[in-house]
């Protein structure tokens, strides 16, 4: 297909597509005349990909990039690819001065996630989360340490096993990236709405005072 | 107590305690003497809670006085109680421009929170958060609709469940918003880290070569 008809499946503009061309975000298509390319599907599918990673994962063009750059090289596995995009989407601090109580906990934090039996990289975020976590706990006097993840480990654990499990198989590459991208940030929003408005209904059957 | 030990106790500094009083935040203490008064348990107690909620619910002070007077409003219910607050907590965006499409997607949230039989206000920022995400998702290709929800609310009505049963019944209405606060911010954080690493590892035993 043209570049027109390209942009028009993937509902952005010729000029956008034009923009990613440049940026190196989008594969060139093959010519056909001067001034002339063609397209396909494997264009739809990635611009596809960077319209999920930027309107719903909110990541700049050199991360988008970074990822894209990651699809393309055969010589990652899956999961390696699966963890460039993990990486992309933390967006958390990272100039957390070091002291004692925060190397305490990031080595609870190590402790935990090892006696889970989870195979995860030690520069994974969500280890730096979970540090933060714990000694926003303790400042506030709850003391309870890792012990206080141990429910949301099990709920986690089980939520992503579905998740994963439920990823295709037959899927390219770049498909399986954006199943990850965006099961990993819209549905975290979806949960933690869900779980706030969860409270708000448990509390009324606890709190509130029954009909009559 | 005096202030200092007060300030002591609460771990902030002796400013900070009358920054809070001036603020109205802070209940004042029994008068004792010129320039003096006594402050107790409650003081305390109060003090842990602005501390919960400037330091893990990131609110500004006109927040946390709305929480403040919800609390000391003996005419509200516990439950009303906790939607003040999670009211508070809510600081997400407020001013989507309405669309047939927007619309379409808070009725069928609406129809769904329904059909779960959750007992949640109509003003519940959840709803608009569900909606939201399913604008995004609608946005890219996935038009499962609310079905796409169903995994999710179900963990999350279980999840909800424990942590309102485990709320101590004995306790003050403050420390009661003390629990919601901290459940629903730190926890929320701490799931969200959990699933990305249990990601992470279901992924490795998925995608990653066996190991010879």
């Amino acid at each position: 297909m043209r570049i027109s008809e390209l942009a028009r499946q993937a509902e952005i503009s010729v000029a956008t597509v034009k923009y990613y061309l440049r940026e190196g975000l989008l594969q060139g298509g093959v010519v056909t005349g001067p001034n002339q390319a063609s397209y396909d599907a494997d264009h739809l599918h990635r611009l596809r990909l960077i319209r999920a990673l930027r309107e719903v994962g909110g990541l700049e063009i050199r991360a988008i990039r970074a990822v894209v750059a990651a699809i393309e090289d055969e010589g990652l596995s899956r999961h390696e690819l699966l963890g460039v995009a993990q990486r992309a989407l933390d967006t958390g601090p990272h100039d957390r001065s070091p002291s004692p109580e925060v190397d305490d906990a990031r080595r609870a934090v190590d402790e935990f996630i090892a006696g889970l039996g989870w195979n995860v990289a030690t520069d994974a975020p969500g280890r730096r989360e979970l540090t933060d976590a714990l000694v926003a706990l303790a400042r506030i006097g709850r003391h309870g340490g890792t012990a206080l993840f141990r429910p949301y480990a099990a709920a986690a654990d089980a939520m992503a096993a579905w998740e994963v499990r439920t990823i295709p198989t037959g899927e390219q590459r770049s498909e399986a990236v954006e199943q990850l991208v965006v099961s990993t940030v819209v549905f975290e929003a979806v949960f933690a709405a869900l779980r706030r408005l969860a409270h708000e209904h448990h509390s009324s059957l606890r709190y509130a005072p029954s009909p009559d």
